[in-house]
């Protein structure tokens, strides 16, 4: 008897098998909720009822209600007594295929400004030096802004840019203008190619007291060195996206 | 005299500037060190000493100091008494441009393998049919697994496959294999294009326990369609990868 129950707990349960954890059971309906609230009809919508979800998801009741509160705890939905539960997720979609700025990206979602924290000529580190292709000595313009939109802070950008083309950038308005558009009219070529690095990390205190974040939030880091059509490499940018407000969508092929 | 002030407080301060907080200057010098941990030739090396970081970067003692908590505190570096500091950090390259399974994209870094926590047929919700191009009530082939690569969990996968597909992978070696490479076996076909989103997110406190992460660790979430080379789609997957133990690198153009 013993035995063959062992035997049995070797194989890996089914969806309905009761001695699946109900946090599993959860998590399943949780993520394909999620995938409505951001993308689907729900978007500042209601969600369907309880009930409905027991039957959409032929879950049990309780489990319906740990997916919803694992939204809740993302700030993805909200619940209103007497009224229901809604989205009231404000998160963004930022392209994964095409090298945009994030106001060009965001247009039809509003306007994005930029509050520029400082601004300044430095001699950068032999890393920083090295991948922009500049000499030993040769100083750098250094921008770091808060990004944006309409009025939500969305981004961090620390930004490294040589000092042939980035001292007239600090002539332009950097408020309302993405530094890609910028760089672009003062270097008289379009933008090539870019290599991204993306991670998720939990942000240090004061990463996320500058984004109005709570501490530890979840971030997506963006490292992006940036080159000219011609290759140059002309704008090595470090952003932190808060995690709450930005997605990055794409498509990627086998072949 | 105040009004003077009032007007220089509007102009952004320069990079050595003393009102800038250390805190900024910190996270400046970390966002460098951080790359060359990552995939510099600090890379389980030793860092230089702290003498040598204050030179290279022009900035304090203390400045550097801080830098070096932030970078610690993400478990990226570590310092030993009487040694010094050195990366530690245990995190995987994961392509964004081409579609590979994590036990291809990984091969040179060691071995996945795959703890498959359950496996079975569930008529999915009409979300999950009408993705998969699924008439209403037809069921598919769900699989829940943990993803270790030398022993450390990576990602913990959710996938919906169409029963046709589906049923035949249940026979293949699911721990040894990445479910892309089963699946193009069995279709007689190659995969084709994917469409991926990603997030940064905070873990729950269960999907933290089951990745053995601390409660509230960033993950990198990564929702993607997954289509054969003849458009047919076949594999959704809900993907929440340890933002410890992965980047995601890739490249992207202007044009």
């Amino acid at each position: 008897m013993t035995r063959r129950d062992d035997t049995r707990t070797a194989v890996p349960p089914g969806p309905a098998d009761p001695r699946r954890p109900r946090a599993d059971r959860a998590r399943q309906v949780a993520d394909v909720l999620r995938r409505q609230v951001l993308h689907g009809d729900l978007r500042s919508g209601a969600l369907p009822a309880e009930a409905e979800l027991v039957r959409e998801f032929g879950a049990s009741r309780n489990t319906v209600r740990e997916a919803l509160a694992l939204l809740r705890a993302e700030g993805l939905i909200e619940r209103c007594p007497g009224v229901g539960t809604h989205a009231v997720a404000e998160k963004y979609p930022h392209g994964l295929e095409r090298l945009l700025g994030l106001a060009e990206t965001l247009r039809e979602h509003g306007e994005v400004a930029n509050e520029v924290r400082m601004t300044g000529l430095l001699t950068p580190s032999r890393e920083v030096a090295s991948r922009l292709r500049l000499r030993a000595g040769e100083q750098v313009v250094y921008i770091e802004r808060i990004r944006r939109l309409n009025g939500l802070p969305l981004s961090l950008d620390l930004t490294y840019i040589p000092r042939d083309l980035g001292e007239p950038l600090l002539a332009e308005d950097l408020v309302r203008n993405d530094i890609f558009v910028l760089l672009e009219r003062i270097a008289g070529r379009p933008l090539g190619r870019a290599e991204v690095t993306l991670e998720a990390v939990n942000a240090d205190p004061h990463s996320a007291a500058t984004l109005d974040a709570p501490r530890g939030a979840a971030l997506l880091m963006l490292e992006r060195l940036t080159h000219l059509s011609d290759g140059r490499p002309v704008d090595l940018e470090f952003i932190r996206f808060r995690g709450d407000r930005i997605t990055m969508s794409g498509s990627m092929n086998r072949a």
